[in-house]
């Protein structure tokens, strides 16, 4: 299969040294705040960017190496396959979350919501557009069995280390 | 900044060969059905998805080279900084779409409200779930400028060619 590089655009600072304790999604993470240090040269792309409230990051999840094809994630006990989960530990160990945008001063764009570790380096920013990105009719498989879960309190182990 | 080498998981199979034409985002493309070939040596981490009705699919938009920092987006007549877009011509020209699952047979996934070419290396799937990736209370900025925009009637050209 093709061989695609890819280069970082910039880095996510976080408050998260260690995959032990984060939260495991951007809901978990109220009140976490972050910022990206954008490549200087890029910063002319981020004009009008302040309109939207919210931003989904790509990334690359760097302390991951290696994948598994089945993972039984925080959110279960018993496994399934590693894309139908959102477990980093992933061919190509790339994430997505979407976070909230508090500012933008030259290349530094200041986000709240963060769930990734520090240092993380960063693919790309796309805007959220609720009118493209929302899907009010989906439904979530394995992750309905357990509609209470309390996601937003539930953080992450060294299961993927 | 961090090279990042990654390699395709698959291929996207679309009925778009050309860029002009296209739908613009998958809003765009009701009923234009396609279908994911998975590397055979990942057919295992496909278990359970079907129980998910929508997947988020990272892919390379791979006919487009290099990257305008501002561009003139489908949507308006100004241009925006790329990362306030969606558009291709981005750095790492790394797409997101959500497409809805249609099922699975071996290592192929059919899907429904596809928006990419036909032949689109495929990064990642990740299962979509309403709980953490709606967002509600969204604001759009620019693109909420002209909120009567006919966006699924929208094709695209070849600006981005």
């Amino acid at each position: 299969m093709e061989k695609i590089e890819i280069e970082a655009i910039g880095v996510i600072h976080t408050p998260f040294d260690d995959v032990k304790g984060m939260p495991i999604q951007p809901m978990g993470a109220q009140g976490a705040k972050g910022w990206i240090e954008l490549r200087e040269d890029l910063i002319a792309g981020l004009r009008d960017i302040e309109g939207f409230s919210h931003l989904t990051l790509i990334y690359r999840f760097h302390k991951i190496s290696g994948y598994m094809l089945e993972v039984t994630p925080f959110m279960d006990v018993v496994s399934h396959g590693i894309f139908a989960t959102r477990s980093p530990k992933r061919p190509n160990a790339i994430g997505i979350s979407t976070v909230r945008l508090i500012g933008v001063e030259g290349n530094k764009v200041f986000i709240d919501q963060v769930d990734m570790l520090d240092g993380t380096p960063l693919i790309d920013i796309k805007p959220f557009y609720p009118r493209y990105d929302n899907r009010f009719e989906a439904k979530a498989g394995w992750l309905e069995k357990n509609p209470d879960l309390p996601v937003e309190e539930l953080i992450s182990d060294e299961r993927f280390k």
